[in-house]
């Protein structure tokens, strides 16, 4: 792949090469479906809608959030994968997953200067740890969406993959600590999820 | 393609549904490739680029701008292609995608509740005048991502469409309003491209 090599502004041309680097991101293909079921998601698309989501249902949130700061958020938290892959929520390599992801974001990141290498290194390590509010709201809709799909194209990830209702509590519960209402939400999707043969309790 | 169906909070539930709908977007491909010229890119991967580029380059904007406000306008700026399709800039078509787009904006944020479907349209009305500081350093990022596209896979879309050097600065040139500095970037880029037969003077 080419760069920009016009040598004409350093500080520029060096955020663009980082640009066209995590472009790869549009190639990290994930396991759920787009709502129409035409094909995989890839981790750009993801990304988008969640955004999109965060700033639509913002007022879900159980405490007052600074919103640029969640978009920023999800606009790179999967970032990452462009070196560490996408790591199925559900699969025992998700507890391996962390040390790769690491490395990854220190040399992605790293094609920044140190300020922004800095800001966007903090900035995802905060979203992975889940401790700030900002954090917790923005963790609802990376796993708000994949439930969502699975709802709409009648469990078919959850099928392929022998996922059952409680797998999905224990992995999705901390919705709940971004946003009541939207937990609540996800109970009676996931109720309506059994009751019409898409998940296994 | 299904709906989210619970009845259990009728406000989150037609969110979620608009949610749903603009995933269309997905299948909106521009006449752009991406950087590694794999494939052509579609709406949602576009937007989430500029959306970076937009984080990264706020220091090159002419005025202090608000940023949360840039995002989100680039987050649903191309939504009206859904329903009225992605107009080539260069192509006498685009002069007559304003009254489409404008029906789409309608039918499409009207899925929304009232407050929710006024704050979009007019979010998304404010980024098409290009007035404000804001629109207008958001229109920056939505050219310069083919730009440079274009500049990394040696003029492909420039050479199919027969698009010339004073074209793309007639297109293009606004960007100025919106940052000096990527403008004058963007001259060095294209006399570049001129110098290495990607594209015609």
């Amino acid at each position: 792949m080419n760069k920009i090599d016009i040598n004409y502004n350093q500080k520029l041309e060096r955020q663009l090469n980082f640009i066209i680097e995590i472009d790869k991101i549009k190639n990290i293909i994930r396991k759920s479906k787009l709502f129409d079921g035409s094909r995989f998601e890839n981790d750009a698309e993801h990304s988008w809608t969640i955004c999109i989501m965060a700033l639509l249902l913002k007022d879900f949130c159980n405490f007052p959030v600074d919103i640029e700061k969640i978009i920023t958020m999800l606009l790179i938290h999967d970032i990452v994968e462009i070196d560490a892959g996408d790591t199925f929520l559900y699969s025992s390599e998700r507890n391996n997953a962390h040390e790769n992801e690491m490395q990854a974001a220190d040399r992605i990141f790293g094609l920044l200067d140190g300020k922004q290498k800095e800001y966007f290194i903090k900035l995802w390590n905060e979203f992975e740890n889940r401790e700030t509010n900002e954090a917790k709201f923005a963790a609802v809709f990376d796993r708000l969406e994949p439930l969502i799909q699975n709802y709409i194209y009648e469990g078919y990830t959850w099928k392929k993959y022998n996922i059952t209702y409680d797998m999905v509590i224990e992995k999705n519960k901390h919705i709940r600590e971004g946003s009541e209402t939207i937990w609540e939400f996800v109970l009676k999707l996931l109720e309506r999820a059994v009751e019409r043969g898409y998940l296994k309790k």
